[in-house]
């Protein structure tokens, strides 16, 4: 498994910047792999955030629950994506959202301060993480729009469209809650 | 005003990257001076987009109109923040959002293309995106959970907080369609 999460990491990696291997292994030896249960909590709101992950298998969410006790989900993360509260990683704040594990999961955790060294050290590195944020960036004003645009039928294909694996690796009670609406509603789609 | 556009520009890049004299001249000279009156539309849904734009003066505004005509603000945009629709920007799209001026306005206009190259010649530039989509990012993630958290009140003092200058700039209908409220529901707060 540590061989695999490298090649995982390494071919994410180079769609964007390519390293010579001794500067992959330098950025790889900063990571640390980390293996959690279905359901453990990585980052819990009021806690502060010191690190990010990159996902190298299962499924985890990223989820806030309103002053109504409702929850929502912001964000899926499944193999090469990257999930952590950036708000308060960045910032320096506590967490104002929760990353849990929808199924049992391995991931590479790298530190903000390890990140910000990276960057600094190396420039394709930090081409890399700047190309990573502009992908995050894109995602998250889509999943504004979605937000505000009340065709429930057209975002739920949209979904399925971007994670298509979700369908059976998720309960549709979560999928639900991803789109705002009931499970009831849900089901009439 | 050309020279005021730069130091404002000057100002803006050196809070995270100090550039030499010669850098930041060579950085300028990329960048397109343009003037709109108020109303006149930057961006139009369904137009490509090559561009984004830094605010020097004025008061602009990207939005959606939803399938049930209904507009939402996604953001507003004062002197020293950016604007486009990032996501037909960085994947050669057409736009799904339109963005034009609250205000009379003057903005830096910057290519895509010239972007790249800039962060591609000089890694203090490409530290500056990087820590500017940062931001971006978690702006976008802070109005998502805006979004999805009922509290109206609450979020009406958060965008005074994070725009103070707003209440005097925008038409309190402008400020109702940032929150997803009638007009109604905002006088009453």
């Amino acid at each position: 498994m540590a061989m695999e999460a490298k090649e995982i990491l390494k071919a994410h990696i180079e769609k964007i910047a390519v390293l010579t291997d001794e500067q992959f292994d330098y950025l790889f030896s900063h990571f640390k792999k980390q293996s959690f249960k279905k359901g453990q909590a990585i980052i819990t709101e009021g806690d502060p955030v010191d690190s990010e992950y990159f996902v190298i298998s299962g499924c985890l969410k990223s989820f806030f629950i309103n002053d109504d006790l409702k929850m929502f989900i912001l964000q899926f993360a499944m193999s090469t994506w990257w999930v952590s509260d950036y708000n308060a990683l960045y910032n320096h704040t506590k967490a104002t959202v929760n990353v849990d594990c929808i199924t049992d999961a391995e991931v590479l955790c790298l530190s903000n301060s390890d990140r910000e060294k990276l960057c600094n050290e190396l420039h394709k590195v930090e081409h890399f993480f700047r190309w990573r944020t502009n992908r995050g960036y894109v995602a998250a004003q889509k999943r504004l729009l979605s937000f505000m645009n009340n065709n429930v039928k057209h975002r739920y294909e949209e979904l399925l469209k971007l994670y298509p694996e979700l369908y059976n690796m998720v309960p549709k009670k979560l999928i639900a809650a991803y789109l705002g609406v009931s499970r009831e509603t849900l089901s009439r789609l």
